[in-house]
């Protein structure tokens, strides 16, 4: 099948430029010797996160246990999932995914620890254990060296945890002394810290500047959007996602009505002018959404598209997008070579 | 199982709410001999469309063709689509759903006018075709009288299409004048417009100010959200669609973190401050958040959340939630009855 003839709207990925973007990064974390554990929510389709295994990544990241499910089932052997885990429904099922894979995660309050060790300790495991620090966003975390050092202990102290490491998000300029002071609180009690994961795709060609960070999870790498283009972390022909949508609608001169809004682009802003970028018509500006409609003002536009013309828009957020698809069509001069189920869409829990 | 048993993020849906939301807007609209044709895209679930066509919804709306096939598979026997449709693959589809279900569609163009004729003539039916006008929303619809006109001329004269009437959105001070406008320059043609179909659930309770609109299509009125409560269209207490969530974190004394953010939510925010309304925290603010975090400022709050404490979020925008989720519990006093698949999510095409 020619991408002409996928319906609309249809999430394309550009697989040569899939293949570049996954090898290029791979290249570049193992020249300064830095693990790559690529975060699988940015696309959520288990052949990619092999792909991402077989260009040298140790791992994935995983933001949800249903996320991890879906990939140890197609065969994934070594998952991070760096979220305070609590409550005993999602400990069981996080225990069963332990004994099947080699499972890591991160807690940031003694209340997340008790009930990890408690789980573990039951189920004879020793569940490798980092300890999560605020490098600055203001999500998870903890805020001082000494509170890391005090869960980094409790962590050696409790049966069915092992101290794994400590980990942020993102790796920026404060990482390295957070490390650094937490590393001499426990040079005391002989606690190692081990991994070092830090991430973030806008700092990807960054990593290697934060010499105490010696993991990185980066998402958006693989298929880049108009903020990732902004943030000067790809070019935009590197962007290998793309959303196909049809003209439904020229109610004026000046403005069109696309076939994807919302429900296909979703709401996120950051900080961009609309709602993506038309390729073929760079200087129209999705101005508005509703859910199932795009509202494009085609006034800076020397040509503006007829009613059923397809246009090709660049998403602002593409992890967002991968959440509203159920498939992705992947193709490679012009003809669809893959569909592939967008497999952990949808796992909230 | 108690609601309390249901892991997080949830979404559950209070029963009692729900029914009396559908009895009671369609007790108004019987009153006042106005058509209910309820928009699904709220609840995407067959099971409720089925509850609104008990109450006395003359049938249903859809916005995809997909979210069609869905209802039409459930037994739903008329379906109103007021979406241009256009392009081959759908008016297959689209002449798929006309041979099984009692369908009505609309447009705003020429172009998908001819598309939709081609195909109905083709299949030997003859499609009922509504003339979308623009009241003012700036999404489709025609501007003028005059383009109603002629485009419910050309639809009276081509095979395979019923000239049915008029349908905007939402129901506002301009619509009675377009309406009359254009009967007037149809009564030459003896042309008819049978139905005038409006809509909004903000304007809910004003359908019967317009006395040129026939049928309503309100989606939001069987669950509410903040959205509905702030325009006055619902009451607080009368919303009937929550999230359950879970407080993962709490980095700083004032701050704590929610395990569902944008991937639970949507970054809807529809002009309100927050992403949601906590109940059992009404000074608290979402004022973040991440694909799956939600960030929450509880300084204003004089008692603040423990960690592994479950809170209550009335959302922004309630339809963005049917999309996100894959389920949705329905509960009455604390007792889960019915865990609904959300059928129609994703339905893009």
């Amino acid at each position: 099948m020619r991408v002409e003839e996928l319906d609309t709207p249809a999430a394309i990925v550009e697989l040569d430029k899939l293949e570049v973007n996954i090898s290029r990064f791979q290249r570049y974390l193992d020249e300064h010797g830095i693990a790559n554990r690529p975060h699988i929510k940015t696309h959520k389709i288990p052949e990619i996160a092999h792909m991402q295994l077989r260009a040298g990544a140790v791992g994935i990241t995983c933001q949800k246990i249903g996320e991890a499910e879906v990939m140890a089932q197609a065969g994934i052997r070594d998952i991070f999932l760096p979220y305070n885990i609590i409550g005993e429904r999602k400990l069981e099922r996080l225990m069963g995914l332990a004994h099947r894979v080699n499972l890591s995660v991160t807690a940031d309050s003694e209340f997340t620890l008790r009930g990890l060790a408690a789980a573990a300790h039951r189920e004879g495991l020793e569940l490798e254990t980092l300890v999560e620090f605020d490098s600055g966003l203001g999500r998870c975390g903890v805020q001082t060296p000494q509170e890391a050092a005090n869960l980094a202990r409790l962590i050696a102290r409790s049966p069915g945890l092992r101290f794994g490491g400590l980990m942020t998000y993102p790796s920026n300029q404060n990482t390295d002394p957070f490390v650094i002071a937490t590393r001499a609180l426990l040079a005391g009690d002989g606690l190692a810290i081990g991994r070092v994961s830090g991430g973030s795709t806008p700092g990807m060609w960054q990593a290697h500047t934060h010499p105490e960070i010696n993991e990185h999870r980066a998402g958006m790498y693989v298929y880049g959007d108009r903020y990732t283009v902004k943030n000067g972390a790809m070019k935009l022909e590197e962007c290998s996602l793309k959303v196909i949508t049809t003209v439904v609608s020229r109610p004026t001169a000046e403005r069109g009505i696309l076939d994807g809004g919302s429900k296909t682009f979703s709401s996120d802003l950051l900080g961009l002018e609309g709602y993506g970028l038309i390729l073929e018509y760079p200087d129209a500006v999705i101005y508005g959404q509703s859910e199932e409609h795009g509202h494009v003002d085609f006034s800076q536009c020397a040509r503006k598209p007829d009613i059923g013309e397809r246009v090709t828009v660049v998403p602002n957020h593409c992890c967002v997008v991968s959440n509203l698809f159920n498939q992705v069509a992947g193709v490679r001069d012009g003809k669809v070579e893959v569909i592939w189920p967008v497999a952990a869409r949808g796992a909230l829990q």
